[in-house]
């Protein structure tokens, strides 16, 4: 087995620059799957990974339909019904992302400067997805096979919580079976100190809107009588929080599992300071619930923000207007036993109740994710971190992921396998953030890595 | 005279037809003084109206410019040196205005629908300004000569609080030195019952911006320590506001002139009830402090309104960011003694104040405006009211604006001239609204009664 990891390594390293041309003929398609303008894309770059892989030699590589975003599968089952098969799951669509946002350069003219490549779905999921694709092929065209079967799953929806991979995987089940299920779409603090994700927080992500008059009014002529609507939301918004940067919401905590005292000793073992979380985001200040440290509060403390606020006139120069309404999208990250649903009933109930009779409120749904908790003591989790011992050169920190990724606890669930989140990633890769970017160094020893892991998956 | 004024206003209703066709020429033209991006569109509306007044027989007629956008200048002196001379105020600018407004049509292609003129402007004020114009062009037309001297300033930045026009007017005393100043750019509550506005709320109109990161972050990453700055603006912006409605920045309440019994009285006269209100605005219920009376709450009483929110994502569907920046446009209408600038000082102090270190706060003035007003007893207002009785069929009331137009206090000031408010709109007619309209019946009507008033001030 040696010579064959050995010659799919020496392949990768010797096609390293191609597979990142590869990578940037993704990057340049503006697959932002929330915006319906973008839809067409968004299956132009489905297409394009089916061709890529059905080129590589998979088989069945297509194009599969769902209510949204199309599915794209592709499978190398050359291994035999007595090896393992692995599953990979990545997702090809990218949050929106604009020059007026801040970016230096076009989000979907990715350029490479200083070693990293600039743009949408670098690190988020397109290079890392890409990591998979890469190995599998170091594997075929070296050796005509590699150590396990695979089975690449690539979606469309997972920026807005994969809302109908839920349904095609219960209508394929059969074809997606496998013994273990990899992820990279995560990422580490350090490239010294490579991270397993073994938790993540689910979502209920709603979108509120606050009317008054029927139409926009001149602030003089009804100003001291009309509840301004934005003012309106700005109350509401407030009565959801406490003084202490809590949440107020009634039965928020409730069903919160409390950290145990060896969750948190291994969670201070990859402590992140008041000037680390300054000198990453940019914040004058670090805030939050002052119970739990900065590291809890990011990964295993539910939370609720503001990631969209709404009203009236925001052009240049002054507009006297009362604005007809306002609006906000807010978005939870739940953990523990945190259902969704009930969260998104609480919220709900609470701005009903904080809304007075001045104004009417409209709460809407956007997505719901579960939160998902993965035992780290599982033999395809030993696997993983042997594999970046060997492929990565540095051993791996098990830690609890803040982002979500829903589809995490639908898979473990549905398919009744281990999900290994394997991340190849920087925490400040600046994902969904201007100027996202992913370290060309960090994508070529990912594909060693991943390489190293399918052998390390035969020999389990 | 009599024989004159029959003249004038047979030559009116005869011209009524084109008089409309004119204006709607002007209306075609996007005058939005405060968007950059119609600075072009704004001069050519200066340009139109000094070609307009110069073909009538004005002499003079020029475009004259300011360190913004231009005033148009117009006069007729040929009444002599024993007559008075009225200096006739408006404004060709006019508030931004987009379909997505809601607009039912174009609001820069004026459309006739039920007897009333549609699109930005019509009311406020290129439709009120025209009715002067064109009261003179009826005498000029058929007696050669107008009962007073008659000084035409048209503005260009009445929107954005004149921030050019008090410098012109000190530079220009001479040229438009006159007896008395009129301004129709205000409204009627009912068409039998013309109102002369004798006060105005001034205004003090701020931009607040909020920072926390150095760019959006990713919610997933950084959410739980890291304070949102939409929140926090929805913190520092609630932190403005008592929960009775009254306004809480200390010492905003502290120059205001108590309303005496007397003016309560004659406020009384015409109520505003919640039927009323909420039939003319839409909004479910009537708010504001429970101490005044609608009518004093809109007119008499100072207000803070939020007249535009924007942070982090607005598009379709979620994204999970935690958003750079949060901003609100507010905006004080102000009465009595309130100073626009300490205002300003209140409202910035009040912000810094409630600012948490988390955040980085910056509050910027954008226009300023002195409330006003006018004895009612003064001739030249019982003058308009008789003009009122004779061309337009009713007796006025005397009322108090909410609205603000800051230049009718500068002018008062510098000129030491009376200023008398004529309003030739309606209340309802969706001034600073998608679908503002003027009834052309109105307009008309207008016309007779401002040819009326020159005969009446001549009489004096």
């Amino acid at each position: 087995m040696t010579e064959m990891i050995q010659g799919a390594i020496e392949y990768a390293r010797e096609h390293g620059d191609r597979f990142v041309d590869e990578l940037l003929e993704m990057l340049r398609i503006p697959s932002v799957g929330a915006d319906p303008a973008y839809a067409a894309d968004t299956r132009r770059n489905a297409e394009w990974l089916a061709n890529h892989l059905a080129a590589l030699g998979l088989d069945n590589a297509c194009v599969m339909e769902t209510a949204g975003h199309p599915v794209v599968y592709a499978e190398w089952m050359g291994a035999g019904p007595d090896r393992r098969t692995v599953l990979v799951y990545g997702h090809y669509d990218v949050v929106p992302a604009t020059m007026e946002d801040g970016w230096d350069s076009d989000p979907f003219e990715p350029v490479i400067k200083d070693g990293k490549i600039f743009g949408r779905g670098t690190t988020d999921d397109k290079g890392q997805l890409f990591i998979h694709v890469k190995a599998l092929e170091s594997f075929l065209k070296t050796s005509g096979a590699a150590p396990v079967n695979v089975k690449i799953l690539l979606e469309g929806e997972e920026e807005v919580s994969s809302p109908n991979l839920v349904p095609w995987i219960q209508e394929h089940k059969d074809l997606i079976k496998a013994d273990v299920c990899v992820i990279s779409d995560s990422s580490m603090r350090v490239v010294e100190e490579p991270a397993i994700t073994h938790s993540l927080r689910g979502m209920t992500y709603i979108e509120v809107e606050v009317q008054g008059p029927r139409e926009d009014l001149h602030s003089g002529f009804w100003g001291g009588a009309t509840h301004n609507p934005a003012l309106a939301l700005v109350e509401i918004l407030k009565s959801l929080y406490n003084d202490d940067g809590t949440i107020a919401v009634p039965g928020f905590y409730d069903d919160v599992v409390p950290l145990t005292g060896a969750e948190r000793a291994m969670l201070a073992k990859i402590p992140l300071t008041d000037e680390q979380f300054m000198a990453a985001t940019g914040v004058p200040a670090v805030w939050g619930d002052a119970n739990y440290t900065i590291r809890e509060r990011v990964s295993a403390r539910p939370t609720l923000d503001i990631n969209g606020l709404w009203s009236g006139y925001s052009g240049p120069g002054p507009k006297t207007i009362i604005p007809v309404r306002a609006g906000a999208k807010i978005s939870s990250r739940l953990v523990g036993n945190q259902d969704p649903n009930k969260i998104f009933e609480l919220l709900k109930k609470a701005i009903e109740d904080a809304t007075p009779p001045t104004v009417t409120v409209d709460v809407r749904l956007l997505t719901t994710g579960k939160a998902a908790l993965i035992p780290f003591d599982l033999p395809e989790m030993q696997a993983a971190s042997r594999a970046y011992e060997r492929g990565w050169g540095y051993a791996p920190v098990f830690t609890r992921g803040g982002g979500s990724i829903p589809i995490v606890a639908e898979l473990a669930d549905l398919l009744k396998i281990p999900v290994v989140m394997m991340g190849y990633g920087l925490d400040t890769d600046g994902l969904h953030s201007p100027n996202e970017h992913y370290r060309i160094s960090m994508f070529k020893q990912g594909i060693e890595t991943a390489i190293v892991y399918l052998d390390e998956l035969a020999e389990l």
